[in-house]
């Protein structure tokens, strides 16, 4: 469903008065703008327009709507499942220029930001503020895309992630109607939840364009290990032993002897080829000790070697830099191959089952796959790394998923922890949520009727 | 809009017919579901069903919207602005037969139960178990009701509100579909959240039949403590401080005089009539005695007194139990009066300033309102003793009221943090919330066109 040549021409003519040298149909920006991190192929979108504020974000959601144009909103491009590819075409909006911190409350914790402003950038930001925002994907995504796709990362086990978080959203609306959702008290029973409405909505539902969200003090003490296991069982029993435990670890992930060739391999490190875990503790200084001894122990009971510490905060940040750029590391392992990450969580108790059945599974298929993931939460990828043009290896590649899909939902789990729908969930989507997407269906079409934001995205409306 | 009594026979006859003794227009049963805590006036709901299974639920749902008459779903009834009350009249359905507990994961520390549960019988359930649910309101209100007004209490500080206590829920729709929102898995990015849309939305999008929560382990060393202070001001700065320094108190509870006057002679205790703190800290032996004196420290800073500790287990649970019971000791202060408590939150850092000003305007209005909060979140109450058959008693509340709420939102904060907007604050949802309220009307004509869902409730659809 592409829109008539004729018709984008007027709204293009319009939306190059309203922005001038920042509306562009020029190729290599539209290429750009064409794909996310994923597998996914590349479609192009029929424009692009840097926006930079919310007002202008309402014109042109306005302008777009009396055309019945697609609209996409794009941040870094890291989403793994197509979020930010134009399927239906359309004007995509490019966040990165407007990424201001607007506002930032040391005693109340809080901070309002725009959405291109990226994780790392409110990272330096906040250097000298004694805070930290804890949510952490892989990449260094924007506040708009982590929303949208309700993302996680490494500390989720003990801050959570987007969804507890953000307390207050700026969105403009389908109609191009500005709404202001949640806002700065820690709760609110003010009315239906509109703030986790859109978190994880992908920009089908509205477009988020500033956020209001939780700080925290930087701990007394924080203290980062490493522990190799004999066996993948030892690790992810670990794990699964130190959260019944309620041990308040802040990041606590694995990875298995595949994933640490590959980080070897790629962040220049050394660590022996075993199943390992990552681990840091917060708290106060004898808190931080206290933490670290049960895990240890712990450790040690499931054939743990002994914690490697990384005492200098540069060491430190070395190891969660070289965890964080793990998928990364995994595309190195076979240049040019498309990345694949799958993202399956299940009730902590099945974790172990569910990992061993799957290494098994992913090996019997003979793909290149590592296995990393954000354990204490029950939720790990394997990043299979992929031919695109081969389709004997895409057709494994998609019945690996699918089984591996069907095992989380056989386990009580999810198919997707932190990555999203997209359009690369969406069948899978209806199986582990039936009727319920239906309702999901309602929604958008109530909230968007002309199915002009991020069209081909988590429900189909009308076969697209 | 009170449906035709031949209309109503029609469909009493089919109810009748599906629920046999369990339907019911006798008028005490009426009266008994016409009102809730508050000082909102009773409405008789035409008649009362006790319900049993979801499937009995979709039923009487399917039926009712067959006859266009409104459902309004009945916890404890221990509402506090109206939510339960019959504003149509119509067909109540009484939740507290279905209560039972469905499934226990020790492992993976989470419950499913019927809406109808109330917290205390899930307590006596846990009781052995070493595991604790930690949303406790006042009363001991149901899973279903507790979740509908996004309820939270004296734990939020540290474990959250019901908001992130939920992970999955059954929920009959208005047309009787019925749908899994959520799941067991601790984090998911599949479609829109379904689970928190429904959380807070008071039974007006649909009926929640069964829950599924988190459970968290009973700490290693648990401690409560009260202290009293010289001043308001002091007693609030000590919980800012607090708070501002990321010390995981689990529960910091405000009492200003008069509440610990009412509670004095309630609950038969003998507390200085001074502001005063209830603490409770949870972790290990050691975490709890270092978090304990840091706020000791803190509390001396600002004029506090000697932390007064309840060691003995019987002593802690008959201190938190004449907190819970705060509402009906401030009741007891003036038989027969209603209650209107209100129900501010705001950032940490206006805390003192807005409860300062809010004390004062108590005071020259001549009203009987004790304060008493959860202000670790910035929440506060004044429960106004009122002769609801005086109208300038009923003026002198509602003009405090509303002052109260601009003052609230004027420093940035809610107009509501765990009570509701049920009937009572309809209008100033509206002044908090804008242009929002439209997309929560439209969200609310889609997933209930023939408005029957607890209609009168939140947002007004057609005047209703």
């Amino acid at each position: 469903m592409k829109l008539e040549q004729d018709i984008l021409e007027n709204l293009f003519t319009e939306l190059k008065e309203l922005l001038g040298e920042r509306f562009s149909t020029n190729l290599s920006s539209r290429e750009v703008h064409s794909k996310d991190e994923s597998y996914h192929l590349p479609q192009l979108p029929d424009a692009v327009v840097m926006v930079h504020t919310t007002e202008e974000v309402s014109s042109i959601v306005k302008l777009c709507a009396r055309y019945h144009c697609p609209i996409i909103p794009f941040g870094a491009g890291t989403s793994l499942e197509g979020q930010v590819i134009p399927k239906s075409g359309g004007v995509c909006l490019d966040f990165t220029e407007m990424n201001k911190v607007l506002r930032l409350s040391e005693d109340d914790l809080d901070v309002t930001v725009e959405a291109g402003l990226t994780r790392r950038q409110l990272d330096a930001h906040l250097r000298t503020s004694g805070l930290f925002f804890p949510v952490d994907p892989g990449a260094d995504a924007t506040f708009g895309g982590m929303a949208a796709t309700r993302a996680s990362g490494t500390n989720a086990v003990r801050y959570g992630t987007m969804r507890e978080n953000v307390l207050g959203l700026t969105v403009v609306m389908a109609d191009g109607e500005i709404i202001k959702t949640g806002g700065r008290a820690r709760k609110s029973s003010a009315g239906y939840d509109l703030t986790k409405l859109m978190i994880g909505s992908e920009g089908t539902l509205g477009i988020i364009t500033e956020l209001t969200v939780r700080l925290y003090g930087r701990p007394e003490a924080m203290a980062a290990a490493v522990c190799d296991f004999d066996s993948l069982e030892g690790a992810v029993n670990t794990v699964i032993q130190t959260v019944q435990m309620g041990i308040p670890v802040a990041r606590i992930e694995f990875l298995d002897e595949v994933q640490i060739d590959a980080i070897n391999k790629y962040s220049k490190l050394d660590y022996p080829l075993k199943p390992t875990l990552f681990l840091e503790f917060h708290g106060t200084h004898n808190g931080v000790i206290e933490q670290a001894k049960m895990v240890e122990e712990l450790a040690a009971e499931n054939g743990g070697g002994e914690f490697q510490w990384s005492d200098k905060e540069e060491d430190k940040n070395k190891l969660w830099r070289a965890r964080h750029d793990a998928a990364y590391a995994c595309m190195a392992l076979r240049p040019g191959a498309g990345m694949w990450a799958t993202d399956v969580c299940v009730p902590v108790s099945r974790l172990a089952e569910c990992i061993i059945a799957t290494r098994k599974d992913i090996d019997d298929t003979g793909l290149l796959s590592p296995i990393v993931g954000h354990v204490g939460d029950g939720n790990f990828h394997t990043v299979m790394l992929i031919d695109t043009d081969n389709q004997d290896e895409l057709d494994t590649a998609i019945a690996f998923n699918d089984r591996l899909l069907e095992r989380s939902l056989s386990m009580g789990g999810t198919i997707t922890g932190e990555h999203g729908i997209g359009s690369g969930k969406m069948e899978h989507l209806i199986q582990e949520h039936g009727a319920a997407v239906n309702v999901m269906k309602t929604i958008k079409q109530a909230l968007d009727p002309l199915n002009i934001l991020n069209p081909g995205k988590i429900v189909a409306i009308d076969g697209v």
